[in-house]
């Protein structure tokens, strides 16, 4: 049986503008890798209602789970929400479990939301919520999407809490093997050992530290043994090139 | 007029799995940003034949621009310009210029190319090169689509070569003003300035330093005096909420 997947849908002008480093799709592929959910793919598009929603339907119809980062806090650009309950053709408005969340978390600064922060509890008829720690404004899972905050360490708190209620695959574990030399020399010898090892996955990712070029050889797979075996034959290529 | 619009593919297993934190389509984003191309999504999509030829064809009907990061190494895991190839419908193999560039990168080094490493000298039909001072394999494009390399420092190399060629557009300027009180309290105010000033984007981006919790506000457009204008009215909104 082969692993659920996933993609990430990221909303944000200021990830396609250049202001700001996407930093949610590199957390969440390590997360999901240790879980054993296969991330296929990640998506970034701007802050447009109709693009969203288009994503959306596309990325759901395709993955087990699609998480979406970013556009769900109080400001006129945050248009998330929305998009997913037109994706869904479903209604959308302020939820009072939502609602008592946002204003607990604003009561313990002394104040009370809002019109715009209220628009944070609008919810998608038939969505659960998803509470963090570090805000008040909750996410929320609609069929197999999962609506996450776009600042990171309240993304980090969302898929903390979300992550252990899905169903988990087989982990993927990998190793790396470390060449110094180009990826040019190791082709050749490892070309064969991707044809010996079928049920091995074989990545090869040059780097260079000054002077030297080197090669990391990185192996995944679910089963440990044939990857302890991969890494034998790997050093084994290595010291064939020295 | 409008301005060109692009998309990065980035395909590559070793961001998917988390392994790698993506570099080139951040690098993309800003170099874009200054020439006045609007980058307009971002995909990273696995080292799977079938699902590259399908986002390529998705991506350059609809872009102006199509970038491609990754995938034009020496090994097995290399497979863009055979994926590139097949979503133009065109044959591939072995250039001379392409073959001569490789050939004297690696006589530079006293080496001769070896079968593997020939294989970055096969090059689409019809497509012109892109060389890089890194490394001697070039990218090329290909119709709209640029492929490029996934390692950083040549992707830069091979971009600065080729953004020159492109019909560049109006340049979108961005100016920032902090506030140090959370999203929430500026919505408000600050959704009336969106209604009043629609030819200028307005974004809003709440951050934490230590207890402190503040927001960025960022305003962009093609027009200097009219983003003096914004943020001129966004220091009387941040005067008014102390």
């Amino acid at each position: 049986m082969s692993n659920p997947t996933a993609a990430i849908l990221v909303i944000g002008d200021e990830i396609l503008s250049g202001r700001t480093r996407e930093a949610n799709a590199y957390h969440l592929a390590s997360e999901l890798t240790r879980v054993g959910i296969d991330l296929a793919e990640v998506r970034v598009v701007p802050d447009d209602h109709d693009v969203i929603v288009e994503a959306l339907g596309a990325l759901r119809e395709r993955y087990t789970h699609v998480f979406t980062s970013g556009g769900i806090g109080p400001t006129h650009d945050d248009i998330t929400a929305d998009a997913v309950a037109a994706a869904f053709g479903v209604g959308i408005d302020v939820r009072a479990d939502a609602r008592a969340l946002l204003e607990e978390a604003l009561a313990r600064r002394g104040a009370t939301p809002t019109a715009d922060q209220l628009r944070m509890a609008r919810i998608p008829d038939g969505a659960s919520l998803i509470v963090n720690g570090v805000s008040g404004a909750p996410g929320f899972t609609i069929g197999n999407v999962h609506v996450l905050a776009g600042v990171p360490s309240i993304f980090v708190a969302m898929l903390e809490a979300l992550l252990p209620t899905l169903a988990a695959g087989v982990p993927v574990r990998s190793r790396e093997v470390r060449f110094e030399v180009g990826e040019g020399r190791v082709a050749t010898g490892l070309r064969q050992l991707v044809e010996e090892m079928p049920e091995v996955g074989f990545g090869s990712y040059p780097f260079s530290e000054g002077q030297l070029r080197g090669t990391n050889i990185v192996v995944r797979g679910t089963d440990e043994a044939r990857l302890e075996d991969a890494v034998l034959r790997l050093e084994e290529l290595r010291a064939s090139l020295r």
